[in-house]
């Protein structure tokens, strides 16, 4: 039962690399090199490394051009920081969720950092990313989630009941849209990640522990 | 086998209503209200009546936010209308091959009339629909779709053999994003357009057959 | 949001074969020789010929061997055309519904064509074939469709629970026998469809569209 | 380990029934009731008892009606007793492997039986039941298995590739065909057996053993 | 239908072997050499000579280690035959029910012969080998199946809801771990012995018929 | 793209409780009153609270019976820690892989945090948690996980050719019995954590960190 104690001890072989070590420059297994950044990209990169010390490798991947990376941006924007009748936490937690049915490392990275932050809660952001159905949730929440990973996980079975269930449980028509629209959003965004075997910024790693 | 012969006969009781009887009316089954278009979305939407006649149903389902409706138009048009090394033909076969996987009755629908009409075959856009795997394929076609439908079904499989697959296929680095983004785009969509009840324009039904 | 407008328009590279050129021809992958008919298909093929103006592929393709061709026939014939309490929509809506779920595209193409005909309404028969969930259906009709659903995708777990949801649904013991036999048919006829790449003949493609 | 010992010693409340008390008088969930049989059903009831000394519960399934218990008896005869280029016992191994997968209580009980008889060799019959890439297998044996079963558990994915393995191993078109006949056959039994839960007749559980 | 009958008549081919001929001399496909036995397990086997007449091969297995040996006999004595609110009946249902979801060759032989013995009957052997649905089972014993199998099939969605399922059935808290340990530990035995082709003894097969 | 930035800032609603914050006391959903300990258990959770400064929850829920614990104690110890091939973070390695499998929230943060402390690398843990496939692993280490994945995954479908794989990589025949007795203890653990609702120490989520 000793499994984590003094393990380096008896080490003689050269330690292996960090996992993260090149996650910061490699950011995709596509090497598109940037285009010119827009002026509004520009500032927008800036106004990142301002506030949180790092532009997000996602951006930096759609940044081969700018058309791809303003359209990207502007959605993302809008589904998870504009006014809606979900908080900020309850989209981080459906983007986490699907992003576990998903198994995407970069997603997982990113929004478990951003569950733990706004969830002031390191332990939430761990159950999002490994069995949400383990967390202690409101029914509230936990409806959220079971029609986001249903809706990920075998979305030809989504139906009316479906949503009478949210519903039921207090959620509008309008709420019911940007529930369907953050799970879809990931469950794209999941996918470019995966394809391009995007990395996560390795300060994700470290936030809100 | 005279399963096609004289049908209607002997019918008495009064005929069914045809299925897309209401589905230029009632969009979604979210009932939000439109909200007061802006002057690009306004444009936008004469444009499409101009040229196809109707405004796709999922441009009237985003219409009740219009960041929301921006957000999706400049992303679906970079993506399926901008210049790519995929032919548009080739995006509109990977859109529905990604629907036909999550059995998405809206973008089968839409993307299917695409690709019979682009492909000027409607037994091609009856393949991708039903099973591309049927269809008579180049090595490039049926590589590019074997990926999309892997990213689709199991996309925490996918690694760096399958991109060196399309990469023997001919396809390059900008290439690969192009399918990724094109496949993540649709499994975005299917989602939001079955979590909603999305139902497609009836004109879609007759076009190109 | 183009996509089927004036597709050809700039196409240079010579057009791509119909993916049904060589349906009517090329039957299936095994090149298996036709045997001599007897009186009795020789006869039914002439009244297929004459009430459909051809006559249907699968029965071509078990055309080597009389024997077989003929109890494929009977056993057909009596599922699909003898008195039941199913109506004859009923049994080609489980063929489509059975279909695919199995993704199979001969029994997908001539049995699609046969909702859309004894239907009355085109978009039933897609319904059918891309996810009868989003159709419009009587609880009769999405009971039937059910229940054959899943005798087709998790058989092992069909019980007599799943039987007491269609007596309450108004199925009678017989109607019962014959959801379940047609869906079992279909099982049946997808799989050496596929097995043998059947291919379904051109004309149905365009029937009662 | 002693987990087979004297296991009844201590047992004081009443022995529970046999799974198998009603099997020969109950044979289906639906209580349909037998219709006069034909001379030749007749005739052929009359043989299965002499040579087999019971008349399979599936002939007594479908003998509420004649012509589809003559439908059925025509295509299994000719499927699983006339010439093939594969033996009886190959087609039985075919038809216990498809129902594993499926999981068909009767058609594992009454094939099952019948590979441990043709093979003489009672293992080889569990072997099927239980796990056919467990058994040793020549690999003809094998690469029709893997075919049969691959036709039932994912029958879309199956292709030229496929039927080019089958070949490789020495198979010939017209054998093709009959992996997939019977293969087919099987899916088709399998369910309507369960969706009826018949029951096999208990003579089988003892047969050859 | 007369598969069963004079099956070898004509056949001039040598027999196969038997599947079995091996099985009690090649116990798994590593070809690990047997390490000298403690004391203990020299008594423990002997004992299994006297009362079996074998030492099952599982325990020949594990025995190139004799503390790899002895943990194992430790964990399965406790399990199977230390007193529990489950009888040793329904812990040997749970194994093969458990096992026949994993398809596991050597845990459905020896713990089928287990439940054709304590059971006094044959046939519900066979059941829990082929599918337990099919079987007549108490409440009880149903409810405790259905867990066990959620609990190996898709072990992330069983919950509270579960567990009081089986408290509703009169399950103890006691008795919810032992079925969660049984099924757990099959789940562990089906593994290594399916890793490394473990062979049943012969003598399981004959066994209780 | 602020997601982690001062997230509670205007946050008026009481915080809710940390998702940790029973996990300690309430260590399942069972309730089941510990077992006066024997010596060597009294002896062993002596140990854990020195080295670890915690017991572990696991334990302390086997405690209600001091056969099980030291069963479950004797097997697991001889895994993780006796000599082997593997080294202990290979043997982790295997632990959380599997684990993400099932998704097991117990195993997944006890063994994620193994597996940060033995390789030195916290993201490492974060890999096997999330997806190991994203991980930079050596072929003898991407194999190992592929089989024990395969193993958790599809049991059934394990056969020479995934031992020969394994072979090939370097792995002895007592290696690859230790990967399969190291996937199949976890395949254990994780339904008897999952079926009793078992919680990890809070402690373990800042480990290694």
């Amino acid at each position: 039962m000793e499994k984590s104690g003094k393990a380096g001890k008896s080490k003689a072989k050269p330690a292996r690399r960090s996992q993260a070590a090149d996650d910061d420059t490699v950011i995709t297994a596509l090497g598109l090199k940037p285009a010119a950044p827009s002026a509004a990209v520009a500032a927008y990169f800036r106004k990142c490394q301002e506030k949180l010390g790092f532009v997000p490798n996602v951006l930096q991947a759609y940044a081969f051009d700018m058309a791809k990376l303003e359209a990207f941006v502007a959605m993302y924007n809008d589904l998870m920081l504009a006014p809606s009748g979900l908080s900020k936490l309850e989209r981080e937690m459906i983007a986490v969720a699907v992003s576990s049915a998903n198994r995407c490392y970069y997603c997982l990275t990113a929004h478990g950092a951003a569950v733990r932050a706004l969830g002031e809660d390191p332990v939430l952001g761990e159950l999002m990313v490994m069995n949400y159905r383990a967390a202690h949730l409101t029914k509230r929440e936990r409806t959220m989630l079971d029609f986001a990973t249903k809706l990920t996980v075998e979305p030809w079975a989504v139906e009316e009941t479906d949503r009478a269930t949210l519903r039921k449980a207090g959620f509008s028509a309008r709420d019911i849209w940007d529930i369907a629209a953050v799970a879809g959003f990931f469950n794209m965004s999941n996918r470019v990640a995966t394809a391009t075997d995007m990395r996560p910024n390795s300060a994700y790693h470290r936030q809100a522990r």
